[in-house]
């Protein structure tokens, strides 16, 4: 069920100019679709709107997948994992060398993500982008090259192919999150400690010099953060731009997307900032125990479907709530109607 | 897979004082068994506590099933059902005969708790109690004698066999909200208003004659509020006391309960009167829109698992959960650990 490519060689040429146009052409909600997942909803066996977020998730699958009934018949999780320069400024509790250990972790089968891809059916893809070159540490100048970065994208593009009913992302890179804090910051203001979270486990001394560390870079970028893929490029990283790209051909190919934790969202929230529909077709997973996340939600106007305290990464949060939308389908697929059941309608 | 038991004449004769005993017995907390799945999840490939909630439930299964590992081979699903003489008062958005109704649905296999358990791969019981015998109208009198009431609390015990690894417990009876929070204002006072809610979607008039029922009712039983088995059969029903029933049984035989939404653990917080750590082997699967329940959820200090604006009932919040205690346990059982990984732990 796990399998796993290997980015270095293999990253597609792109520029920021090829995803702006693409960016133009994103598909819009299927209101037809949505509109016949509700109508159906109406006349099932239970008071109306008792199955709460449920209903909402079935409405929102037919709407984005174009289609009624929606399916959950092919679903991946595809986790990318990068490595960043920052890392070595001492802001994570792991060392930078854990990012390749757990890679091989994935494909040996023995992380948090395989056992939950498992239980919820889905296949897991890893995508390991070039570990051995970290970006370059954004607190001193941009973390990738545009050729890096619209590389990036164009790769997370690929996890992307026809017949996927559902797509979740999620991220593996020591020290990512100082990056996801300074995204966050770049995009919406505020104090670097307030996005800037223990991530892993840091605190003390190291969450001060990871909360340094964002300030830092954000004062250092902030005359570019008028492009979002130039902020993009600064202060994000590999695995984040692939996250970004991952997500715009989800939504070119009508498959519904649900974004693991405070990273993930991050690297996906760039894109709004380029178009505000752009994570429409996107629904949050969970809500991290990174202090950032739930800000983060707040500014995107998004609500998680859990919130159990997680902050592992590594698309956990996510492939947790496939699940969730399963039972929904199952419910809207399988219930009867009331005039199927026989059962006295409200209005009777 | 769904099973149904009748009620009518298979109820057995027990008395509160009997309860009473059995309550005195309830087994404690395995800590040992606790503390060895505490033990491994400090070892397995995550930054400490960073799976939240699915940590604390690997551990909550290991004490309460009293065995490390903890397992989750065979899940039941158990929703009892009762009529209630109260509706015909008016305070529901349906009419009494949609309990029967209801559980031919659920017979028939198209209701939404049998979609659920499908996708959990649970079982489903379903025990229909006397639903042409609806229970007195508690504001006028005691909703059941004590034989009545007794009977279904053993009957509820019933519910639970050797071999059950998990029990989730729900109920269908019209206008049980109205018995649920007229238990609520008898356990914890305050005003009627602050523990009735809409239900299955009554407002305006019948809200006001729902409200009026449960502060009339809570009035005229209140001289009995010291005991709390008077508690349950003045304003509780056959569902209700099966529910309290089952939650005992499930403790004395060692199988960890989800309780469902706002009556479901309305009627289990009886037991709490009786002994504050009767529920200790109980998680709430999800807070419901029925207000009460928030409420109710902050008196018993527990917090839900899931948060889905849900007001179904039918056990639908507890099937629901099932999913994460898998996947808690998938991850707990599968997992590598650092060594086996060669993964570089935080302390390296």
């Amino acid at each position: 069920m796990t399998d796993t490519a290997t980015g270095s060689g293999a990253v597609p040429r792109a520029s920021f100019d090829e995803i702006r146009r693409l960016m133009k052409e994103l598909p819009q909600a299927d209101r037809g679709a949505g509109d016949a997942a509700r109508a159906r909803q109406a006349i099932l066996t239970k008071p109306a709107g008792s199955l709460g977020r449920l209903e909402e998730i079935a409405v929102w699958l037919a709407t984005w997948q174009g289609r009624h009934p929606p399916r959950l018949d092919r679903v991946r999780v595809a986790v990318f994992a990068g490595n960043h320069g920052v890392a070595a400024r001492g802001v994570s509790a792991f060392p930078a060398e854990v990012t390749k250990q757990m890679v091989a972790n994935f494909i040996a089968g023995g992380a948090a993500i395989n056992q939950l891809c498992r239980a919820a059916g889905a296949e897991l893809k890893v995508y390991e982008m070039a570990l051995d070159e970290p970006t370059a540490d954004l607190t001193q100048g941009p973390a990738l090259s545009e050729e890096d970065c619209a590389g990036a994208m164009a790769y997370g593009m690929m996890a992307v192919e026809p017949g996927l009913d559902l797509l979740c992302l999620g991220e593996m890179g020591i020290a990512n999150t100082t990056s996801a804090a300074a995204l966050c910051q770049a995009l919406y203001g505020g104090e670097a400690a307030e996005w800037t979270g223990p991530g892993t486990g840091v605190a003390g001394a190291a969450l001060e010099r990871k909360t340094a560390a964002v300030a830092t870079s954000v004062a250092l970028h902030r005359p570019h953060f008028g492009d979002p893929f130039e902020v993009m490029r600064r202060l994000g990283g590999r695995e984040l731009a692939a996250i970004a790209g991952a997500v715009i051909a989800a939504r070119m190919a009508r498959t519904p997307v649900l974004l693991d934790g405070f990273t993930c969202t991050a690297a996906a929230a760039v894109l709004c900032a380029a178009d505000p529909g752009a994570l429409d077709h996107c629904l949050v997973a969970h809500v991290s125990a990174e202090p950032g996340h739930r800000r983060l939600l707040a500014r995107l106007d998004k609500e998680a479907l859990l919130d159990l305290g997680m902050r592992l990464g590594e698309a956990s949060g996510a492939a947790l709530a496939i699940n969730l939308l399963q039972a929904a389908l199952a419910c809207h697929a399988g219930m009867a109607t009331f005039a199927e059941a026989g059962v006295s309608d409200k209005a009777d």
